[in-house]
């Protein structure tokens, strides 16, 4: 077994438990796919067919609105999942432009794949039932958090949230993420160093 | 069997297939509330232990500011689930109240209960990787929307998109779910009127 195999069987095993039978075929149904700094895994207008599971790098979920402006909706690093999850279910043409910020490497599966697996083994049922409640808890925060929360605050959390992802990521994305100008964003991060 | 549950196994046998052994296991999980207008399905502070399936009525999710500013997160009629998802899974203090906006009528079930019957019927963790699916991919759209697009263009999509709960809802409640005052609503709905 690979290695790029062993850290995503690694990661199901932490919530359901698979025989070897399971595991080769889950593997089995898997795709691997390098990306370069800077390289789409997902563009807007095109259909997205894939989850894609991060196993290296790092990559951001944009979305370009009617005046070209982006807007970061997600970002993902090791044992994250990131796609166009509408696109995906509805077979609809994605939103999102799904980029690398550094190289990466991703498993994808596809949506036939994913619904053979679902069938084959419901384990998998269980595993993106309880990765979408964590998915859709994490999204219901933050909208909460940009509806009430002054900026700073916001910043605060994401940067003890997701320590390590911070660290990896460009201000003007971070800021984006966090629905603030990467001025603002400067100005906070120059006040928290002088208090 | 009650009209009550033929209404929740007719919105079950949309997605799933049960056998009637199932059907009759799954309602003897669910327990039946009524609520007054204005009556409290969940309070911010206490732990939300049920997932709540409303077969009558009308409700509202909100979430109390540190100004005591309220914003509406959700909002639930016949067929929909409601209840504070975080606090459900994490066993943590909810962040939301759950008010009944008309007379309404819910079945619940215990998380305990609900554990069991994913163990028992795994089909139900096919109902809610569904479910959470489709209330993920509307959350980052209303994200989204709120983020990039104007109010009049978010007012008209949330009356196109539930034209008949829009009709049962007291404009400063749509207001507040769509980040706005209700002095610009109400700006917004007579300029639609008028063209």
């Amino acid at each position: 077994m690979s290695e790029l195999h062993a850290s995503i069987l690694k990661y199901v095993q932490q919530i359901v438990t698979l025989t070897s039978e399971e595991e080769a075929y889950f593997i089995s149904l898997l795709r691997h796919r390098k990306l370069k700094r800077r390289q789409f895994l997902v563009q807007a207008g095109e259909v997205c067919g894939y989850e894609h599971f991060v196993v290296k790098g790092c990559l951001r979920a944009y979305y370009v609105d009617a005046n070209a402006q982006e807007h970061v909706v997600q970002f993902a690093v090791e044992n994250w999942w990131i796609g166009d999850l509408a696109s995906f279910i509805t077979g609809r043409e994605a939103s999102f432009y799904v980029e690398a910020l550094e190289p990466s490497e991703v498993l994808l599966i596809s949506k036939e794949d994913l619904t053979t697996l679902y069938q084959r083994v419901p384990k998998f049922e269980r595993l993106f039932r309880i990765l979408l409640q964590h998915a859709f808890v994490a999204l219901q925060e933050r909208t909460i958090q940009n509806l009430s929360m002054p900026a700073k605050e916001r910043y605060e959390r994401f940067m003890n949230k997701y320590p390590g992802m911070a660290a990896r990521i460009a201000l003007v994305h971070i800021a984006s993420y966090l629905g603030m100008t990467p001025e603002f964003l400067s100005k906070i991060r120059r006040e928290m160093l002088h208090t």
